[in-house]
């Protein structure tokens, strides 16, 4: 099976936070690098974690709020002295593209890799990136600016050709095309077997929905309903619920909510506020909702 | 005597290198703080070195490559959410009043604290600063964009009253201000006592001269002449004199020439290139034309 994962580079909200810091995820799925938001450190922390920072050919930027954004320029800066060759693709709110330029104007940079900016906007979801594997749909968050999480979703895999049976009809090698979509086989004298003879079943194809800063916001269990991997924001816990909602936060039992709701596999909670030193007590929290919660700690990979 | 220190925050050149971050120096002088440079994750290295960020009321930014500031927007966020009071005092290319307006605006934010942004000009010294006992004057550097250094200089001391003197004249206290200035006490009978035999010599103004990126270039030494303890960017090592003056940096043997001839106290060389894992190389060099030579290196306490 392609590998799909998702590492945790940061878990503090607002500022960093001792050993805490700012969001960051890397998501790797079949062989190909994406960056989730990139607070100030971020660049640090691919170091330390030893993972190859270079490799990550998108970056998605959930919101322009700075502990999920100022480590952006210090990346591109990086890459450009590295002499990156490949393409970039950022994608983030419209503003952040102007926020870049300046500052590479300032310094007289003219990069030496491509960079492309892809404005996102937060009304709707939108497909935003497509491989032959895989889709990136963005997902409106409620915050107090204006906020994406991103659906990353793999694509239906084709139907593995089952050889003994194909083998045993002497299904020619050009036919195996149809079959894999799901077509049945005609044999040169009219027969026909049924797909379901001569094919697997493929894998299920997996999904991962981060759902970064946001109010608790039910309709959203619908949007990513039976996805295998959630991370949602979880900034409180819930006796502090009436901040979590003046600030647009969402608690650990409301991430957990969303979870139940949606029948995800497994939940990661993050973005922690920096007054929670001891973080088990938000696990625990989640837990009583939604059994299935984990921590987000600096350094654990998730697969999906 | 008054504390008067430079604490070395970062010591890398253009991108973060293992254990060693980007550019800053935390200045303190008499109970006052100031940052020099501020690249990403410094205030990460003012949390893991317990000094205290928050007391910092000037920050001086020598240039806008990236590595000296892109921290700045991370720290000024972070003294908000920490609900900051005091008046915090910038200083820096006029560019960069512009990039913190923009990211502050892109997250609605207005600060809780007074932010007072001061434009720098490279072309030639200008006292920037001053209270009852320091001024701060910018140093033209010779980069590849406007850079300025800065020399930290302690005023002229008072001198002290020689109290066993002045009791053995009857001299009265209201007359000490002016023998502390180096007047000369005259007594009510018209005797005149000469300030020497009233007053001691006050401790000898101390000055920290911070050059920054900058091609060498000799003059500096004459405006430096006599500091007590100068750092001098030594991004790389004489064998690489060329590349040197290509991206107008300096080498460990030209900042230690700049030391040599400026007849400073002590040199510390910093803004190493991540080509040197070893760093006692670039010592040797320098020590070799400057004795007093010193490595910038991260919590390293360097009193003036």
């Amino acid at each position: 099976m392609r590998e799909f994962s998702v590492t945790i580079l940061g878990s503090s909200a607002a500022l960093p936070y001792k050993n805490r810091n700012l969001t960051a995820q890397l998501v790797i799925h079949a062989g190909r690098s994406f960056l989730i938001d990139c607070g100030e450190g971020t660049q640090m922390q691919l170091t330390r974690l030893k993972l190859k920072g270079m490799r990550i050919s998108h970056i998605f930027i959930s919101h322009l709020h700075g502990d999920h954004f100022y480590g952006l320029i210090g990346l591109i800066s990086t890459f450009h002295l590295l002499g990156r060759k490949d393409d970039l693709h950022i994608y983030g709110p419209p503003a952040l593209e102007n926020i870049i330029q300046m500052q590479l104007e300032a310094s007289l940079t003219t990069l030496v890799y491509k960079m492309v900016f892809h404005p996102t906007q937060s009304d709707f979801p939108e497909t935003i990136y497509e491989d032959d594997g895989l889709t990136i749909t963005t997902l409106p968050m409620i915050h107090r600016v204006p906020t994406t999480g991103f659906l990353f979703a793999e694509k239906q895999y084709p139907r593995h050709i089952n050889m003994e049976a194909a083998e045993n009809l002497n299904v020619p090698y050009t036919c195996f095309g149809d079959l894999k979509l799901g077509l049945d086989y005609t044999a040169p004298d009219g027969t026909i077997t049924s797909n379901r003879e001569l094919t697997i079943e493929p894998a299920h194809p997996r999904s991962y929905a981060c759902c970064s800063d946001t109010l608790f916001h039910e309709p959203l269990a619908d949007i990513i309903k039976g996805c295998d991997l959630m991370y949602h924001e979880a900034t409180f816990m819930n006796a502090m619920a009436e901040v979590a909602v003046a600030k647009m936060h969402s608690t650990a039992a409301e991430a957990a909510r969303i979870a139940e709701k949606a029948g995800v596999g497994k939940l990661i909670i993050g973005h922690f506020s920096a007054r929670y030193e001891n973080l088990l007590p938000l696990l625990e929290e989640a837990r009583e909702v939604f059994q299935e919660s984990y921590l987000a700690e600096e350094g654990k990979v998730f697969q999906v």
